[in-house]
């Protein structure tokens, strides 16, 4: 892989195929020592890609996860209308379960059941084929939601700029071209020279695996650090900006994202280095009035215990895993998505950004 | 290894047999899932174990040294005063260039040089055999030294608290019992109940794979956590302590220690948790002034991007790997060393703490 400088970049997850197709993942888990492309024919493979990483990224798990719904509706075309929607619903509350924070996957079922519902009268074979064309929507506008984000986000960075970020919130995460990344890609393309370093991000490793491939592969500066060097990095002035993604955020802009974001928000504050999380306004859970509602995932003891081929923590030791954290608004200095800068973070500024651009 | 718990605490680094004997040390980079003692028969195997961390933590390097000084002059007594004590500085040379941070390698050195010439009258064999004594009484002393901490610091803890620790500063990282670590042991031993976190302090894991299993094998209640985990469990206030050791304090009392204790004491002050750094007085450089001063060992990028038999980072992606970051004084809420407790951490407290115990 290393030499291979990848000329477009890839699609995260992709439909292959007319109605009776499949849906086609990067396996990122193999990254970043081997890129590969594995089919997904079935809802319940789908769901073991998302709940085991192979596909990772609240806006990618959305696309997915739309995707996943034809996959799931593929054998149920031929019965009554009635065992149709059983089945759709069936299937969506499957997929709902594969992972429990980021709220994009929620959103994509949500829409796809909702463009079913819409279609009621029509002929099961059209729905799906409609269905079809929902998710492909949803993976376009993702496209399109990355690049918006990356032209807002740009603007806020200078030539010349160290930039840190978390996690991997880079096209992997997303249809193709990513959330915090995509600031760093269009600022980049902009001709604005960027430093950045990339938290490895235990215990999975996003960022060294994900984040420090995507950079070298578009040609960025990147250098991968240990979490626990992030402090020092800013001390030594080496960062202006962090820009981090995000799995769920809540109506006061309270924001879930991979765990360490927060302590990488803390730091920041303590250096004065602005903080700014990048997601699509189908990050927003508006239901939810502030963080703490937020349910948090608690993953497997071994990606800490046994994370790298081999024992590295002694038998029988108790382990604390969560998968994410959620940094208060407080720390926040803007959230970018699609739509423009939502600067300052507060409820107001975000029912404001994401009404006036949704009206209902 | 999981099954047996340890009777008694193995030492670190101890002599086997007389002056034509051998230096005997666990081998740490086996730990957790293999314990097993190494020789060491010649200087030069010293200083690839001292390199490799096969020994580690700031009091065992030195306990170390002065060991590898005598290994060092085990075939140099023959010979006249002269190529006696050239062969000496030599040897001492040598094994100061093993690691640059920790000041107790250097200290120790020093110690034994200052031993040696202060016998300049006497006869080779009988300096060597001084050597040897004043080798086991840094051991000793050592021992000592971490039980006077131990006794001061667990004043300073509660019964039922949560203690967080970044490294290993336990029995490994000394003759036998520790400084951070010696602090939780005593304070079990004094009845109170503590639930430590043990940060596995990437990139050489020495959290999860020494402290994690130090604590364990003397039954005290820890979880192992990702470094990226500390703010999130202070958060949720599981956390009342943070205590860690050091390798080398300034006289305005920055602390030296393992990358990502300066992020943990930021992270520390900003949810008011008292900070607290366990070291014995060798580890004080008072010719320093403040931190800025502090050599900070740069180590090989293969431990971030193959740390664990595997590739986890693109091929050639730029790493930053420091061993070490400065905490500044500020931060520490005391400094916890054999002779009671320096709080607030000060110029003056330190250089009276040391003097007084110390007169010159």
């Amino acid at each position: 892989m290393s030499g291979r400088v990848l000329q477009s970049f890839p699609r995260t997850a992709h439909w292959r195929g007319g109605l009776d197709g499949c849906l086609v993942l990067i396996d990122q888990t193999l990254l970043p020592t081997e890129f590969k492309e594995i089919e997904c024919r079935d809802v319940e493979s789908l769901w073991e890609a998302i709940r085991s990483l192979r596909v990772r990224g609240a806006p990618a798990i959305g696309v997915a996860a739309a995707y996943g719904v034809c996959l799931g509706m593929q054998r149920s075309t031929s019965g009554d209308l009635e065992s149709f929607f059983r089945r759709l619903h069936e299937v969506c509350d499957y997929l709902a379960t594969s992972r429990p924070t980021a709220v994009n996957l929620f959103w994509a079922l949500d829409r796809m059941r909702r463009k079913a519902e819409s279609m009621r009268g029509s002929p099961t074979p059209q729905i799906a084929q409609a269905l079809l064309e929902e998710a492909r929507a949803i993976e376009e506008e993702d496209r399109q939601m990355c690049r918006a984000i990356g032209r807002f986000g740009a603007e806020l960075l200078c030539d010349g700029q160290g930039v840190l970020t978390h996690c991997n919130a880079g096209g992997l995460a997303t249809a193709d071209y990513g959330t915090a990344l995509a600031v760093c890609f269009a600022a980049h393309e902009a001709g604005k020279r960027l430093h950045v370093y990339a938290d490895e991000t235990r215990p999975l490793l996003q960022g060294s695996r994900l984040t420090a491939w995507e950079l070298q592969q578009r040609g960025i500066d990147v250098t991968l650090i240990c979490d626990s060097m992030a402090a020092q990095v800013m001390r030594e002035g080496r960062v202006q900006a962090v820009v981090v993604g995000a799995d769920r955020i809540a109506a006061n802009g309270d924001t879930a994202n991979k765990i360490g974001t927060y302590g990488v928000a803390l730091l920041a504050a303590a250096h004065e280095i602005p903080f700014y999380v990048a997601a699509p306004s189908s990050t927003f859970d508006l239901s939810l009035a502030s963080g703490d509602e937020i349910p948090i995932e608690q993953r497997d003891p071994r990606e800490i215990t046994h994370g790298f081929g081999r024992q590295t923590a002694p038998e029988g030791v108790k382990v604390y895993n969560p998968a994410f954290d959620v940094t208060p608004a407080r720390l926040i200095r803007a959230i970018i998505c699609e739509h423009g800068v939502i600067e300052p973070v507060a409820e107001q500024n975000i029912r404001q950004m994401l009404q006036s651009n949704h009206p209902v």
